[in-house]
Protein backbone atom coordinates (compact mmCIF):
# COMPACT_ATOMS: atom_id res chain seq x y z
CA UNK A 1 0.00 0.00 0.00
CA UNK A 2 1.36 3.20 -0.90
CA UNK A 3 1.83 5.35 2.30
CA UNK A 4 -0.08 8.54 2.31
CA UNK A 5 2.60 10.67 4.45
CA UNK A 6 5.32 9.54 1.62
CA UNK A 7 2.94 10.85 -0.73
CA UNK A 8 1.60 14.02 0.39
CA UNK A 9 0.77 15.27 -3.54
CA UNK A 10 -1.75 12.41 -2.93
CA UNK A 11 -3.75 14.03 0.02
CA UNK A 12 -6.52 16.27 -0.81
CA UNK A 13 -7.10 17.80 2.58
CA UNK A 14 -3.66 17.62 4.34
CA UNK A 15 -1.79 21.05 3.79
CA UNK A 16 2.21 21.69 5.07
CA UNK A 17 1.85 24.53 7.36
CA UNK A 18 6.07 24.73 8.98
CA UNK A 19 8.33 22.30 8.26
CA UNK A 20 12.45 22.22 8.75
CA UNK A 21 15.03 20.01 7.60
CA UNK A 22 13.95 16.85 9.08
CA UNK A 23 10.05 17.39 9.50
CA UNK A 24 6.29 18.95 8.59
CA UNK A 25 3.44 20.15 10.59
CA UNK A 26 0.35 19.28 8.72
CA UNK A 27 -3.26 20.50 9.31
CA UNK A 28 -6.45 19.40 7.75
CA UNK A 29 -9.78 21.43 7.90
CA UNK A 30 -11.40 20.61 11.49
CA UNK A 31 -14.77 20.33 12.80
CA UNK A 32 -14.19 19.21 16.41
CA UNK A 33 -10.42 19.26 17.28
CA UNK A 34 -9.86 23.03 15.87
CA UNK A 35 -6.67 23.82 15.26
CA UNK A 36 -5.04 20.21 15.33
CA UNK A 37 -2.85 19.30 13.07
CA UNK A 38 0.85 16.52 13.06
CA UNK A 39 4.01 16.71 12.64
CA UNK A 40 5.59 13.75 10.66
CA UNK A 41 9.17 12.91 9.73
CA UNK A 42 9.69 13.72 5.90
CA UNK A 43 11.66 10.09 5.85
CA UNK A 44 9.17 6.74 6.20
CA UNK A 45 9.59 5.71 9.82
CA UNK A 46 6.96 3.90 11.49
CA UNK A 47 6.47 4.61 15.23
CA UNK A 48 8.26 7.22 17.72
CA UNK A 49 10.97 4.52 18.48
CA UNK A 50 12.00 4.56 15.05
CA UNK A 51 12.98 8.01 14.48
CA UNK A 52 16.73 8.75 14.52
CA UNK A 53 17.92 11.54 16.99
CA UNK A 54 17.94 14.21 14.27
CA UNK A 55 14.36 13.75 13.65
CA UNK A 56 13.74 13.42 17.39
CA UNK A 57 15.35 16.83 17.88
CA UNK A 58 13.73 18.48 14.69
CA UNK A 59 10.32 17.55 15.98
CA UNK A 60 10.67 19.45 19.35
CA UNK A 61 11.94 22.58 17.21
CA UNK A 62 9.10 22.03 14.87
CA UNK A 63 6.20 21.95 17.89
CA UNK A 64 7.74 24.92 19.47
CA UNK A 65 6.87 26.65 16.04
CA UNK A 66 3.64 25.09 15.93
CA UNK A 67 2.48 25.96 19.04
CA UNK A 68 3.64 29.44 18.97
CA UNK A 69 1.24 29.64 15.50
CA UNK A 70 -1.32 27.77 16.80
CA UNK A 71 -1.42 30.26 20.24
CA UNK A 72 -1.36 33.08 17.98
CA UNK A 73 -4.50 32.22 15.92
CA UNK A 74 -6.25 30.31 17.63
CA UNK A 75 -5.97 30.90 21.30
CA UNK A 76 -6.36 27.66 23.20
CA UNK A 77 -6.19 26.85 26.74
CA UNK A 78 -4.01 23.88 26.49
CA UNK A 79 -2.35 21.05 24.65
CA UNK A 80 -2.35 17.65 23.94
CA UNK A 81 0.69 16.30 22.11
CA UNK A 82 1.22 12.44 21.30
CA UNK A 83 1.64 9.23 19.34
CA UNK A 84 -0.54 6.25 18.93
CA UNK A 85 1.83 3.30 18.12
CA UNK A 86 0.68 0.33 16.58
CA UNK A 87 -3.00 -0.32 15.71
CA UNK A 88 -4.10 -1.85 18.91
CA UNK A 89 -3.15 2.15 20.25
CA UNK A 90 -5.01 3.78 17.42
CA UNK A 91 -2.44 4.43 14.90
CA UNK A 92 -4.03 4.13 11.14
CA UNK A 93 -1.92 5.76 8.96
CA UNK A 94 2.09 3.70 9.59
CA UNK A 95 4.29 6.23 9.53
CA UNK A 96 4.65 8.24 12.91
CA UNK A 97 3.17 11.31 13.52
CA UNK A 98 2.82 13.54 16.47
CA UNK A 99 -0.71 14.55 17.52
CA UNK A 100 -0.73 18.39 18.49
CA UNK A 101 -3.89 19.13 19.99
CA UNK A 102 -5.39 22.50 21.04
CA UNK A 103 -7.89 22.08 24.19
CA UNK A 104 -10.07 25.33 25.15
CA UNK A 105 -11.88 25.54 28.44
CA UNK A 106 -15.81 25.92 26.22
CA UNK A 107 -15.40 21.92 25.06
CA UNK A 108 -18.08 19.53 26.89
CA UNK A 109 -14.47 17.50 27.52
CA UNK A 110 -12.53 19.87 28.91
CA UNK A 111 -10.10 18.92 31.45
CA UNK A 112 -9.94 14.78 30.32
CA UNK A 113 -6.82 14.03 29.46
CA UNK A 114 -5.31 11.45 27.22
CA UNK A 115 -5.83 8.47 29.46
CA UNK A 116 -9.11 9.38 31.39
CA UNK A 117 -11.02 6.54 29.14
CA UNK A 118 -8.63 4.20 28.42
CA UNK A 119 -7.81 3.33 32.55
CA UNK A 120 -11.29 3.31 33.35
CA UNK A 121 -11.99 0.23 35.15
CA UNK A 122 -14.12 -1.31 32.50
CA UNK A 123 -10.89 -1.42 30.24
CA UNK A 124 -8.83 -3.92 32.25
CA UNK A 125 -7.22 -6.24 29.75
CA UNK A 126 -8.98 -9.53 29.82
CA UNK A 127 -5.70 -11.77 31.16
CA UNK B 1 2.52 23.97 46.68
CA UNK B 2 5.02 21.59 47.11
CA UNK B 3 6.18 19.75 43.51
CA UNK B 4 5.59 15.87 44.24
CA UNK B 5 7.79 15.65 41.41
CA UNK B 6 10.34 17.55 42.45
CA UNK B 7 9.96 15.49 46.07
CA UNK B 8 9.56 11.98 45.13
CA UNK B 9 10.86 11.09 48.27
CA UNK B 10 7.38 11.89 49.61
CA UNK B 11 5.49 9.71 47.13
CA UNK B 12 5.02 6.49 48.43
CA UNK B 13 3.78 4.43 45.43
CA UNK B 14 5.95 6.04 42.57
CA UNK B 15 9.44 4.29 42.16
CA UNK B 16 12.08 5.20 39.77
CA UNK B 17 12.67 2.63 37.33
CA UNK B 18 14.96 3.49 35.03
CA UNK B 19 17.43 7.25 35.06
CA UNK B 20 20.04 8.90 33.14
CA UNK B 21 21.46 12.78 33.08
CA UNK B 22 18.22 14.76 32.99
CA UNK B 23 15.34 12.71 33.55
CA UNK B 24 14.08 9.50 35.26
CA UNK B 25 10.92 7.28 34.19
CA UNK B 26 8.61 6.38 36.92
CA UNK B 27 6.55 3.31 37.72
CA UNK B 28 3.29 3.25 40.51
CA UNK B 29 1.09 0.20 41.07
CA UNK B 30 -1.50 0.26 37.94
CA UNK B 31 -4.90 -1.95 38.50
CA UNK B 32 -5.53 -1.10 34.83
CA UNK B 33 -3.17 0.41 32.40
CA UNK B 34 -0.57 -2.54 33.50
CA UNK B 35 3.32 -1.26 32.96
CA UNK B 36 2.70 2.38 32.29
CA UNK B 37 4.24 4.69 33.62
CA UNK B 38 6.14 8.27 33.42
CA UNK B 39 9.73 10.08 32.17
CA UNK B 40 9.62 13.16 33.82
CA UNK B 41 12.50 16.04 33.71
CA UNK B 42 15.02 15.84 37.01
CA UNK B 43 14.55 19.85 36.68
CA UNK B 44 11.09 21.09 37.16
CA UNK B 45 9.48 22.28 34.41
CA UNK B 46 5.82 22.81 33.44
CA UNK B 47 5.00 21.78 30.10
CA UNK B 48 6.65 19.99 27.15
CA UNK B 49 7.23 23.06 26.01
CA UNK B 50 9.52 24.39 28.60
CA UNK B 51 11.76 21.17 28.57
CA UNK B 52 15.77 22.44 27.32
CA UNK B 53 16.96 20.39 24.00
CA UNK B 54 19.16 18.33 26.40
CA UNK B 55 16.15 17.35 28.72
CA UNK B 56 14.27 16.58 25.27
CA UNK B 57 17.48 14.61 24.05
CA UNK B 58 17.59 12.85 27.23
CA UNK B 59 13.63 11.81 27.14
CA UNK B 60 14.10 9.87 23.62
CA UNK B 61 16.81 7.95 25.03
CA UNK B 62 14.98 7.00 28.62
CA UNK B 63 11.81 6.77 25.84
CA UNK B 64 13.45 3.90 24.22
CA UNK B 65 15.19 1.92 27.04
CA UNK B 66 11.21 1.90 28.82
CA UNK B 67 10.34 0.34 25.91
CA UNK B 68 12.96 -2.41 25.70
CA UNK B 69 11.98 -2.66 29.49
CA UNK B 70 8.10 -2.66 29.27
CA UNK B 71 8.55 -5.26 26.20
CA UNK B 72 10.43 -8.15 27.99
CA UNK B 73 8.30 -7.62 30.95
CA UNK B 74 4.84 -7.08 29.48
CA UNK B 75 4.83 -8.08 25.56
CA UNK B 76 2.53 -5.06 25.23
CA UNK B 77 0.74 -5.19 21.69
CA UNK B 78 1.24 -1.10 20.82
CA UNK B 79 1.88 1.97 23.08
CA UNK B 80 0.24 5.79 23.38
CA UNK B 81 3.29 8.22 24.59
CA UNK B 82 2.11 11.64 25.25
CA UNK B 83 1.94 15.09 27.30
CA UNK B 84 -1.09 16.69 28.78
CA UNK B 85 -0.43 20.13 29.20
CA UNK B 86 -2.66 22.81 31.13
CA UNK B 87 -5.05 21.55 33.12
CA UNK B 88 -7.83 22.06 30.36
CA UNK B 89 -6.01 18.93 28.85
CA UNK B 90 -6.39 16.79 31.50
CA UNK B 91 -2.78 17.89 33.64
CA UNK B 92 -2.83 17.64 37.24
CA UNK B 93 0.96 17.55 38.33
CA UNK B 94 2.53 20.92 36.85
CA UNK B 95 5.89 19.12 36.75
CA UNK B 96 5.79 17.80 32.72
CA UNK B 97 5.85 14.17 32.64
CA UNK B 98 5.40 12.25 29.48
CA UNK B 99 2.92 9.14 29.80
CA UNK B 100 4.21 6.00 28.42
CA UNK B 101 1.56 3.76 27.79
CA UNK B 102 1.41 0.00 26.52
CA UNK B 103 -1.81 -1.24 25.04
CA UNK B 104 -3.14 -4.67 24.73
CA UNK B 105 -5.04 -6.92 22.21
CA UNK B 106 -7.05 -8.27 25.00
CA UNK B 107 -8.43 -4.64 26.28
CA UNK B 108 -12.07 -3.63 26.04
CA UNK B 109 -10.94 -0.14 24.41
CA UNK B 110 -8.18 -2.02 21.76
CA UNK B 111 -7.53 -0.06 19.19
CA UNK B 112 -8.88 3.27 20.45
CA UNK B 113 -6.39 6.21 20.37
CA UNK B 114 -5.67 9.03 22.13
CA UNK B 115 -8.06 11.38 20.13
CA UNK B 116 -11.00 9.18 20.28
CA UNK B 117 -12.92 10.33 22.46
CA UNK B 118 -12.09 13.98 22.12
CA UNK B 119 -12.90 14.04 18.35
CA UNK B 120 -16.28 13.16 18.48
CA UNK B 121 -18.70 15.67 17.62
CA UNK B 122 -20.37 16.10 21.12
CA UNK B 123 -17.01 17.91 22.44
CA UNK B 124 -17.04 20.87 19.88
CA UNK B 125 -16.24 23.63 21.49
CA UNK B 126 -18.72 26.03 22.51
CA UNK B 127 -17.55 28.87 20.45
Amino acid sequence: MVCPFCHLESQDRQRVVLENEHCLFLQEPQEVLIGSGMIIPREHRETVFDLTEEEWAATFSLLKRAKALLDEVYEPDGYNVGWNNGSVAGQEVFHVHLHVIPRYADEPLAGKGIRYWIKQPMNKPGR
